[in-house]
Formats: C-alpha cells, sequence, structure tokens
C-alpha cells in the first residue's frame, strides 16, 4: 500500500480539504510542496523547513529532483545511504519527479526515441539515456514516497500536431512507468522497514494548451488506474488565462476521489486561486528562487493583494519593520527590512537564506489559511 | 560602568576561570568570540547561534568589524537604527576592532601620517580618513560592548626600529583613543535604555616578535588604565613558537585583574593553549571561513589530536557517521558526512553553513571544556 486519500469536505467552487497518507506522514490537503532541488531545499536547514511559517509547523512534503540525484550523487549511492530520507536526514514524506522536465530544460543534445531520451550532462556533458524504466529504478532507488511517471514535456508553443505526436508517446511511457513500477516496487529502500509500505506512483496528463488533447489526455491516464494524478506542462510561458483554462478543464475529467497535482506553478496568489479550484499538490522554486534574487512577498494588510518587494531598494535601508508586518515567521518576529536590506546589498549569504525561509513561510501559511477555510 | 571582570580561580600554570559582565550580559571566561564580519557570522543565523555547540548555549559574545560596517551600511546609519545589536538583532554581548587591522589588510593606498590613515575602500576605491577619534566616533556610533583602541599593524617582518616607531604611534593613539572615548562615551546609542551603562574601551599592545618591545608596550597602555588589554600583531606569519612565546611573554606583564584577550588566534588546539596560559578572550574567522573552504575540525577520539578533514574528499562519499562521532552538535546529530560531502560538491549553499555550525560548535565545545577544567 503506497496511499490513502480522504477528502474531508469540497466547498461550492471544487476546493477540497484533505488528507494524504504517505509511508512517511500524513499530508493536510492542500499542500505547498517546497523544492529541494538537490536533496536540499537552497540555503535552507531541515531543522528550519520543519518549523517554517507562522504555525510552527513547517513544510509538510517536500520534492527533490530526479535528474539532479542521478547525476550527483547518483540514485545507487542513495539507495545504498538508505534512501533520500535518510540521505538528506528529512523524515517527512517526499516526492520526487521522473526527470523528464530537466532532461528537456537543462540537459543538451536531446535525442528522443520512442524507447527514451538521450541526452548530455549539464555538468560535465556525459552522455546518458533515460527510459521509463529507467526513472522508475532512479526512482526507486532514491525512495521518496511519491514518484511520477516518465513523461516527454512539449516546448511552448507546440504546433496541435506536435503536442498530440507528443502526448501519445507520454501515454505509452506512463504505462511502460507503471508496468516497470510494479514489477520492482519492493525494491524500495525502506520496504521492509517500513512494513511493506512501498511508493506510489502518479500520472501527468499533458495535451499543451489544447483542452481537447488534455480530456484525452486524463482518460487515457484514469483508465491506467493511477493513484493520483499531475497537470503537467503548464506555466512554461502560456498566459495566466490559459493556465487557469487547462487546470479547470483537466480537473473536471480527473476522478475526484484521487489527489491532483499541478506541476511548478505558481506565484502566491495563483497557488491559492488553484487550491480553491480543487487542486490538492503543488510545488515551486519560487520562493527559494525569488529569495536568492531578493525577492520577498508580502501583503501591506492582511488579506490584501501580494506585493513582490525587492529587498535591495534603497528605501529599505532604515525601515526597522520586519518584511511583513502581519507575518509571525522566524524571520518577520526577528529582522528587519534595514538589516536585510544589508545583508543582500553585501553578499552576506545570511540574507538568501533569510528571503527564502520567508517566503517558504509566506506560501506555507497561505496555504494553511486557504486550508482553514476549505475545512469550513 | 562599562564592564565588571572576576577571576574566580586561577590554576597553577596560569590558566584562569571568570567572569566578564557587560552592558549585554555575562560572558564566561576563557571565551572564544565568533566574527560576524558585516554584522552576520557568514552563513550562520543569529538564532542557530544562540544554540551552537553541545551544550546548547551558544555563543556568548560576538565580533563585527569596524571597517566593513563603516563602509557598508555605514555607522551612522546603524546608530539611527539603535546599534549594532538592534540592527543585526543579537541581543548578547558584542565587541567591534577598531579598523586598523582591516585598513592595513584589506584597503589600497594607505598613507599613514601622526595624525591618522588616509586608506580607500576595496570596495569601490573611495577615500577616506581614519583616526584614532574617527574610529571611536564609529565604535560608540555601532555600540558594541568592548571598543579597541585605533592602532598601526605593523607588517611581517619587520625591523625593529621599523616595529619601534609603529609602537610608538599606537601608544599615542591609543591615548587618544581613550581621551576622545571618554569625552564621548554618553553618546553610545543605548546609553539611556541601559540606564546609563556604556562601553568599555580596551587597549592593544603592540611590539611585534621583540619581547622588550612587548613590555614596553604593555607597560606604556597598563599606565593608561584601560579596563583590558589585547595582545594584537600576532598570528601574521610567524612559526607557532614564537606567538606562544609573545604571549606568555605578555601576559606576565598585564594586570591579573583584568581581562587579557589575544586577537585573530587561531586553530582549535591553539586556543585551548592559550586559554591554559592564562588568556580570556580570543576571536578568530577559521572556524566559519575553514568551513566554507570545507574543511572540519574534528577529533577521532574524545581528547584526541584535532584533525583537519576536508569533507569534498571521495572518501566520505557513502560515510553515514557524523563529522565527529562525540560530538553533540546539532550538525553531527543530524547530517552524515556523506550527505555533507554531497552538499559541498554541489555546490549546495547548505554545505557552507552546516560546516560552519559545526566548526563554531567545535570551537565554542573547546572553550567549554577549558573552562570546565578551569572552574576546578
Amino acid at each position: 500500500m503506497g496511499l490513502v486519500f480522504q477528502v474531508d469536505r469540497t466547498d461550492a467552487g471544487g476546493g477540497r480539504h484533505g488528507r494524504l497518507v504517505l509511508p512517511h506522514g500524513v499530508v493536510e490537503t492542500p499542500v505547498f510542496m517546497p523544492v529541494g532541488t538537490a536533496a536540499s531545499v537552497k540555503t535552507v536547514e531541515q531543522g528550519v523547513l520543519e518549523e517554517t511559517g507562522s504555525d510552527g509547523v513547517g513544510a509538510q512534503i517536500i520534492l527533490a529532483n530526479t535528474y539532479h540525484l542521478y547525476l550527483r550523487p547518483g540514485h545507487e549511492l542513495i539507495a545504498r545511504m538508505g534512501g533520500v530520507h535518510r540521505f538528506m536526514s528529512w523524515e517527512r514524506p517526499m516526492l520526487t519527479d521522473s526527470g523528464g522536465f530537466q532532461v528537456f530544460s537543462l540537459s543538451s543534445l536531446r535525442k528522443v526515441t520512442p524507447d527514451g531520451v538521450e541526452f548530455r550532462s549539464h555538468l560535465d556533458g556525459s552522455k546518458h539515456f533515460f527510459s521509463p524504466e529507467h526513472s522508475m529504478d532512479v526512482q526507486i532507488a532514491l525512495g521518496a514516497d511519491v514518484m511520477m511517471v516518465f513523461d516527454e514535456c512539449v516546448e511552448h508553443p507546440a504546433t496541435y500536431e506536435r503536442t498530440r505526436d507528443s502526448m501519445a508517446l507520454t501515454h505509452a511511457w506512463a504505462q511502460r512507468s507503471k508496468d516497470h513500477f510494479e514489477t520492482n516496487k519492493e525494491r524500495v529502500p525502506w520496504f521492509e522497514e517500513r512494513g511493506g509500505k512501498t511508493q506510489s506512483l502518479f500520472g501527468i496528463v499533458q495535451g499543451g494548451m489544447y483542452a481537447d488533447l488534455r480530456k484525452e489526455s486524463a482518460e487515457r491516464l484514469v483508465e491506467m488506474e493511477l493513484p493520483g494524478y499531475a497537470i503537467g506542462g503548464l506555466a512554461v510561458g502560456e498566459p495566466r488565462e490559459v493556465t487557469r483554462e487547462m487546470i479547470a478543464r483537466t480537473l473536471e475529467w480527473l476522478p475526484k476521489d484521487k489527489p491532483r497535482y499541478v506541476m511548478g506553478v505558481g506565484y502566491p496568489d495563483e497557488i491559492e486561486e488553484y487550491a480553491r479550484m480543487g487542486v490538492d499538490m503543488m510545488d515551486c522554486v519560487l520562493p527559494t528562487r525569488a529569495g536568492r534574487h531578493g525577492l520577498v512577498f508580502m501583503r501591506e494588510e492582511a488579506g490584501g493583494p501580494v506585493v513582490r518587494m525587492n529587498i535591495k531598494r534603497k528605501e529599505y535601508a532604515e525601515d526597522a519593520r520586519p518584511i511583513d508586518e502581519s507575518c509571525g515567521c522566524m524571520v518577520c518576529r526577528r529582522y528587519s527590512r534595514a538589516y536585510l536590506r544589508h545583508l543582500f546589498v553585501s553578499g552576506e549569504a545570511l540574507g538568501l537564506t533569510l528571503n527564502s525561509v520567508h517566503n517558504l513561510a509566506f506560501y506555507l501559511d497561505t496555504m494553511a489559511r486557504v486550508r482553514g477555510d476549505l475545512a469550513g
């Protein structure tokens, strides 16, 4: 058994409050998942991540990237160390992506065949081959609670024909992913110590910006009876109305009793909007990446619109206020805008950490508030 | 009143256990002071610093560099923000150096006159002038509990004549530092809120590697009746036996009822050795700087010699042990060598933080153990 998903309540807008029970713990949904690319949520220590947010509850589940960990330190090394949880000392739930997105966005000289993708590492140019079977082997070795089918990510914009052909490949690869996972799922490093619990494999709906392809993709994946479904290939440059429309349409075709995950979105107001539409899981590098660029999220007043504050601006040089006066995170409880500006301007690494911790808290707090509303 | 210093016990070797009562708190001596160059102990959050070490007590007192804070964000800005404690949200004691050492080691185009030093900023080449009076004004604006007289740091090696002339300048500057401090010491930003308590100004014994000059310097400074004395101009490239000899000799000439501070040393075994000789205070960038270069300190067995471990070495790739199995710091309690190596090799910023936190804990633990021995 990989997971149990329970929806407690669904409101008129489709938003739902639920619980996802995974081998490493329980996740209250809707949930935002910080991204720990190379087994580290950049600049943030795991102990801090366990307490981030105004309620001190911290991140319930985090992501790690299969592509990055495959290249360095290698999935077999991580398996020998007991899996990615033990390797990075994170005992709460985790999710790995399939590696597909990074193969298509980071590596060079990709050659896609029906069998898989040949590519060169962005680190050293070395040649590698990823197939659905290989992605499964890597993700089983990493041992996250949730893993993802290997998919092709189509470029944006893409023609209808190109998108349709890519989607067909993604479906074939999803079936191969599932077949390989089913016959190997007992090989996860913690299988025995967790009493025979194992990982769960989610499908990924593709279909670009074409609603009929999204429908076909959802239907085809639902036939495969996977325990959860992601909506992939969004937030790739399309207008935000299109993202929302694709999500809204796809949600209609996905089973209501399974978790629904939108990959790689978005700004704080977007994650709130999608959660209220019925999305259960989201992940994004934005809180940490923006933090490292000196961009922090805040609201001028509680419940007001989200403001992106550039902490390096001169106007904050002597501003004794916290980033957000209504935020209860450890950064806002202790540090002023003036100090954060000084750290950033002076190139002090602590500034990147504090910006990232606040932004993560902002995302987690946003989701906690939405969960409160949806719980009724 | 700036400080009260009490020696509880002195052992046969001259090592002593004591307490230094400062406006922002009590410091048990001998003490190691982490360096927070630009109002940040590099890569380490203040809350972590308050708990670093196996006993969870954290750093009792930290340093900040006058030169760095003068250039950026500026001492007047920090004064307007309430002083450096409030600016960086560190409510425990602090010490600022005089800026002298950095002016001589970091800036360019220095021109020394009896009045002071003209120099160019290492940041933008802008021209500045530091005199003893100006260093005092800057340090009063910063508002650390302990500040240092402005001194000239002679290069190493230096001839007897050069060292003697430089020392004479340092003595004249020490007197001017004291005079200016005495007439301005009520201008510290927290003077009123701390009920009229103020800062303490320490002298700095110079004299290079010449014992007779060290003696003359100590005697001259003792005549000035300062509340504490530092030994400066060491660990500048001389053999370690010479450092030890200069410290041992100088300690003889310094009053036993005042705190004695050796600036800018050293390796963990050195700080232990000097503390056992009767040095009460030491600071060094080494734990954090080494950490950022992947060097961590450990002992193969409790009480054994200090080992410098290069965490990026291949042999640690699958090593599940903590850096130091007898260390109780947050890094050793949670993370393996394998994970720390992965972080460092992958360029993950968290690696620099964790290495630094462990090294700081190693230094603080070393000093806590020495204090325990000296307390008898």
